[in-house]
């Protein structure tokens, strides 16, 4: 179920974004957006369509949002390569933006990315105005300098510190860097049925803190292949992670048990959170 | 009149971006934030509680957009000072944001202030819902790669284009790269207003291309120490501007029809509109 379904708003979500991107200008920094936008694991798309399920919202009346919180993630990935901040070459098994073409093209690509992301989420099929406007600002505070910006800029100094980061510091910084993202995408069909955002949130903070130390496992014992992308970067320079801080075994059991608590917060949507549930599961089990 | 009410947009703009930095953690890229959204001359933000105070609309009601597309042109400024872009020094007579921090910084800080210009314009003092998913839609194309975007990518290609860009093509990219968000800060009242934006759009064209055309005058003619930033740089750099285009004295000519463009399109709103029409003066005739 979990794998049909997913495929299914991987299929969709890249329509939306093709369309969405369709209509422009043929100009080299489209072309740079459309190869930024190609491929990944789709899981926010995949979030953000399940949200919208579970509170009696259609593919199609979720869709934009799902579009808009890959074009957010998608900028954020090309910024995060570039040579001032990650420098990392290769991305889905791919060269990065900068690589391509050249660093100017992957700063304003990603800059357009991130301002495509907020038109998406004005799209009429999303439903009323007011909706509509809660996503726009939920996107913002999630992606913005006290969440995902953030989390970026604390990875940045952690880089220079003087000292390897605490558990608790690395979990802060997580909590920015991919959480608040996943927490957007876990919400937002809440968002827009106007309805309680806290038990999906809930579930978002246990899979965004399981899926990073799914990350973290994958860096040490992954297949390079697979990832798409340089492994054993982060052990190689000396960085606190899940593993070096929990050990291997200790990082699986708490991935483990964020799983089952990540299960739990869908206790009040019964059976019908079923691929939720498993997609928390995969994410700790997945080989890329 | 006019030197007053941008004086009382400057400090209304400068009180509400404080504000909404206020409450957030002391980390250095927020401080870097800060110091990007400090100083300048503040056109758009005025701009913008112009054309809302010609829609009956009280500064309170339209600051969260002023602050807002202050914020937009801030992250394009930060960004476009980068060493892989215009790699500039100096910006409002302070060493730019990469310099006095670093390139990570700015290419966050950057991308934040594009995150809280979004922000700001869903916040509930501008109005009904609708309307605010208007202005976060409008300030998206202004701002994506079909407007400033765009013509920031156009102006890194002509760099290195084998001819210099003819008039048509310079002003095409001076559209986007300027013209666009003044365009939305020119529209914004009308769009909180649910109004005809035509005659705001047309006088925002001519007073955009009009603004550029100064700048060009002023990279030649201008005093270094008012502009605050490095002068004669275009150029140097045999790049195709106005004045090389048209000649000194045809620029001047041109500047000065298009102020009178400018002031005829806001005919439909008589002497109300007597502010915005100084504006187009002084955006000639300023020294810096």
């Amino acid at each position: 179920m979990f794998q049909e379904r997913l495929r299914a708003a991987q299929n969709g979500v890249q329509a939306a974004l093709d369309a969405a991107l369709a209509a422009r200008a043929e100009v080299p920094i489209i072309h740079a957006m459309r190869y930024a936008l190609t491929g990944g694991k789709r899981l926010r798309a995949f979030l953000v369509l399940e949200s919208a399920a579970l509170h009696g919202i259609a593919a199609d009346g979720a869709m934009p949002a799902a579009a808009g919180v890959e074009a957010l993630h998608a900028y954020s990935l090309v910024h995060d390569d570039l040579p001032a901040m990650d420098d990392d070459d290769l991305r889905r098994g791919q060269p990065t933006v900068h690589v391509a073409w050249d660093e100017a093209t992957a700063i304003l690509a990603g800059d357009a990315l991130q301002t495509l992301a907020f038109e998406l989420c004005c799209d009429p099929m999303l439903g009323p105005a007011e909706r509509r406007v809660d996503l726009v600002r939920a996107l913002a505070l999630a992606s913005g300098a006290e969440g995902m910006v953030l989390g970026q800029a604390l990875d940045m100094a952690a880089e220079t510190a003087p000292r390897a980061l605490t558990l608790e510091e690395v979990i802060a910084l997580q909590a920015g860097k991919t959480g608040a993202l996943i927490g957007f995408a876990a919400t937002s069909g809440a968002i827009l049925a106007g309805a309680d955002t806290a038990p999906l949130a809930a579930y978002a903070r246990a899979l965004g803190l399981a899926f990073q130390i799914a990350d973290d496992i994958l860096d040490v014992e992954g297949d390079p292949a697979k990832a798409g992308k340089k492994l054993g970067k982060d052990a190689g320079a000396n960085k606190a992670t899940f593993v070096s801080l929990l050990g291997l075994s200790g990082a699986k059991d708490r991935a483990r048990s964020l799983v089952e608590e990540a299960e739990a917060a869908l206790a009040p949507y019964g059976s019908a959170a079923d691929t939720l549930r498993e997609a928390a599961r995969f994410v700790v089990e997945r080989d890329a």
